[in-house]
């Protein structure tokens, strides 16, 4: 099989990470059926998984050719593998429409099949927008840190990153047939938790590119070399002098500790976790109004997202 | 506006072409219910015609940056422009996002709404594939005449171009409410007259690229010096002999004509006519059985296509 071939690009760039994302949409089904699943029912999850996973292949081939990336995963990125090249482009299109090409096969006839595409339609398109908005303001090549802000920094999260993480677990409410309700619409309440939750990890992920050690962190951190617009360095422009700001890597590294970003981070993080624990218990009850099918929205899905989050690094 | 920036995407690569992918949507609607449009019909009618444009945009700006070419309809290639380059990837996603937001946005309550998303998911995948194949078997700096053969590259007009030109009008079809039919599907029919016929056109397309005269051809035609696996170098290799391959350029003109390439072709053209003219007359005349709603699938719809090509370079 040589590089460039169909089964290559499916294997080397959609198997290989750590399936989060996917495994999220079992998870949440067997969650909100609150039994084990059928052979029938766990395909199906796992399909919806996988769609998700061949989602992010779609990004990762196409971010590496953009930001010229080297490696991905502990290898080198697709389009660096001979014969690949710019026909990567073409393979990241494939990946995108294999998931489509699934979902067709094996949900064309449940009822959900066309929201199921309106999911995944809705989140590549914000997910572009959030790319757009990122490469925009934070060209690697050409810095101008009077283009950031913490306010552009949430924007560009919520789109690029919230949406597209957490979103998707909305997958797993349609296929438990949880339907919409004009009034407590549980669709609604789930994307008003779970984009908060989804900035929440981005800043946790910033925090951590920046402090946690390399053997914990499984690379060496290299947001602030790639002048990457993160967490940290707009907590950062928020409240240093215009004359800080030319400070290079160690310099910066130095003033992240003067400003005392680890307590701004715990504060934030402790702050961020109450604010998502309210918006969870806004969640009626088991027999409550919310859903008026069979299955209802449960807290558990979401506190079981949070709390994989939040003792993350603990 | 600065390049890079949303409306500008949309302004450099969906306007200035001829728009007849997109017309072709129009007309078919109108020749299907038989009369004028509503004010309200003509919009939806334009909307799905400017859809197929907005994916037609998508494959220029990345098969711009694939093909490393550099122009498009007269102007830089997308990927050319300052401040664009590599951001012309996320740009071709956004081009395609803007069609699902789009077809969301106004159809999202019509019955036939999930057809068409499976429309543009099924010409999507197959352009990708015939991409893929086009890509593995004649790139351009590689040339293996080997790999060419006819069936090969009729596989490749079939993916890349026939369902991607003509599968579209089944648009029309669904948005003038044709129903499926588990007995001649009229489906089934319009693909099994229109990939032909796309077919057709792209054979067309190649000899008029070396038989045009590049006042009519709006170009100089460029498929030889570019290894472009097309209709004419394979019926040339189809016939010729092994020792014959290594003719540059103006050998292969010679060639061309030492074969009778125009009277090859206009035997081709002939047939292909005829034989889709037979598929036409295969779908029944008014009154008949085929599409069991109010409006039926009706035979001039394919003849204005078929006309269009034929009489276009006479």
């Amino acid at each position: 099989m040589s590089a460039g071939c169909y089964p290559q690009n499916l294997d080397y760039n959609v198997t290989g990470g750590k399936l989060n994302c996917g495994m999220s949409v079992v998870d949440s089904v067997e969650i909100l059926n609150g039994r084990k699943l059928t052979d029938d029912e766990y395909f199906k999850a796992a399909l919806l998984g996988w769609g998700v996973e061949f989602l992010q292949a779609y990004y990762f081939v196409s971010d590496d050719m953009t930001d010229q990336s080297i490696t991905r995963r502990g290898q080198p990125c697709w389009y660096r593998v001979e014969a690949v090249n710019l026909l990567a482009i073409n393979d990241a299109y494939l990946l995108e429409g294999s998931n489509y090409y699934l979902l067709k096969k094996h949900f064309r006839s449940e009822p959900y099949y066309v929201y199921l595409l309106d999911v995944f339609h809705d989140t590549t398109f914000q997910t572009d927008i959030g790319q757009l908005i990122d490469l925009i303001t934070a060209p690697e090549d050409n810095i101008d840190l009077s283009k950031f802000s913490l306010a552009k920094h949430q924007k560009i999260v919520i789109f690029k990153t919230a949406y597209y993480s957490f979103y998707l677990p909305a997958l797993a409410m349609y296929m438990c047939g949880i339907p919409h309700s004009s009034t407590n619409d549980p669709y609604e309440l789930a994307q008003k938790i779970l984009v908060p939750l989804g900035e929440y990890f981005q800043a946790q992920d910033d925090f951590l590119d920046f402090a946690a050690p390399p053997e914990v962190l499984g690379k060496v951190g290299t947001d602030i070399i790639d002048n990457k617009c993160s967490w940290c360095v707009n907590t950062a422009l928020a409240i240093m002098m215009p004359a800080q700001r030319k400070a290079a890597e160690a310099r910066v590294k130095e003033l992240y500790e003067e400003i005392g970003i680890r307590e701004r981070y715990a504060e934030y993080e402790e702050g961020a976790y109450k604010r998502i624990i309210g918006l969870i218990e806004t969640i009626p009850t088991e027999g409550a109004d919310v859903g008026a099918g069979d299955v209802k929205l449960k807290r558990e899905v979401f506190k079981v997202f949070l709390d994989k989050i939040y003792k993350g690094h603990k």
